[in-house]
């Protein structure tokens, strides 16, 4: 019943998480009254996303040569790494300016049942990256998930035997959170990891 | 600090009404994960929206051609018009199943404080059409919202004269809903609007 080219753009953004078949409809029926050039702009945004973009070949983040921006620069801290699963990661922790270490992008977490193991993460290249006589720390900074706990368990043994101060994120108290409100689970961890005053 | 690429398509797809700088982030990753396939689609997609769409010169509803299909239609009902607001208001209402006459599209609803008076809005179309002598009646389907109701009464008063049964959705509990959750508006008009059985 809908023209073509507008079913087409409903059908194509209901493909993206977490929009619906009628967020899609409300987002194509808001360009649509909005006028040619803004959709032309997110258009041509979109099919040119991917160019000059490619993945860092150290630490696999987001990169527009061979090597990405945190891995090139002299200001970074090339003594720590922390390990997190997506590129997203790396953008959350950047944002909070308080890490100046380099980073390793895994690529996702081991999820047994999608067919995901070690082979399909950069799990090698991270091993390799181990070597370097400059690193003293690995932070992993997986998503507090149980496939992120998994993950980092898992990584966690592959580097145990090297000589390396080994962490992961804090887990407690969201900033701004009400305590009868937390979960069991978190308020739990929240108490183990106590810090002294 | 993000490819240019990349910056530009999460600055115009935070564009997008409901979409926050923070989804329009994951959105962008997404595809970028997805791989180029998926992301040209919905640019091409997008980018072509407009093609072929006008709005119907009789009830201003989406169109391929000067009619749009409804308009066209040999199987409508062409004794009843429905008032709505938004093209997106002819689609849910057609999705129900239970109209068979035909729309007009208002295209908005009065805010003065948006500058939008009666001569934005497709008025005197419609009162043009009221003089066809098929119409019998004519349902005021704006939205329950304030706005929605001022230019459903605006439109009552344009109408009155003319010898035409006029009728507004009913308002009432949405089906499926609890009565203790109601608010005290909707529950007083459902009283008000009470069906005898």
């Amino acid at each position: 019943m809908l023209p073509d080219s507008l079913q087409t753009a409903i059908d194509e953004l209901s493909k993206l998480p977490g929009i619906g078949p009628r967020t899609a409809e409300r987002l194509a029926f808001h360009l649509l009254r909005e006028g040619e050039s803004e959709s032309t702009a997110l258009g041509n945004a979109l099919g040119k996303l991917h160019d000059g973009i490619r993945l860092c070949s150290t630490c696999h983040h987001i990169a527009e040569s061979d090597l990405c921006d945190i891995c090139t620069s002299p200001r970074r801290d090339t003594s720590v790494i922390a390990i997190v699963e997506e590129p997203l990661d790396v953008i959350a922790i950047e944002k909070t300016g308080a890490y100046r270490g380099l980073y390793h992008v895994l690529g996702g977490v081991l999820s047994p049942i999608d067919g995901i193991g070690p082979k399909q993460l950069n799990v090698t290249s991270l091993l390799k990256r181990l070597g370097d006589k400059q690193l003293e720390e690995v932070i992993l900074a997986t998503n507090a998930s149980t496939e992120g706990e998994a993950t980092a368990l898992y990584v966690q043994r592959q580097i145990e035997d090297k000589k390396l101060r080994l962490s992961r994120l804090a887990r407690g108290l969201p900033v701004g959170s009400d305590l009868e409100y937390a979960d069991q689970i978190t308020l739990g961890r929240a108490l183990e990891g106590r810090q002294a005053l």
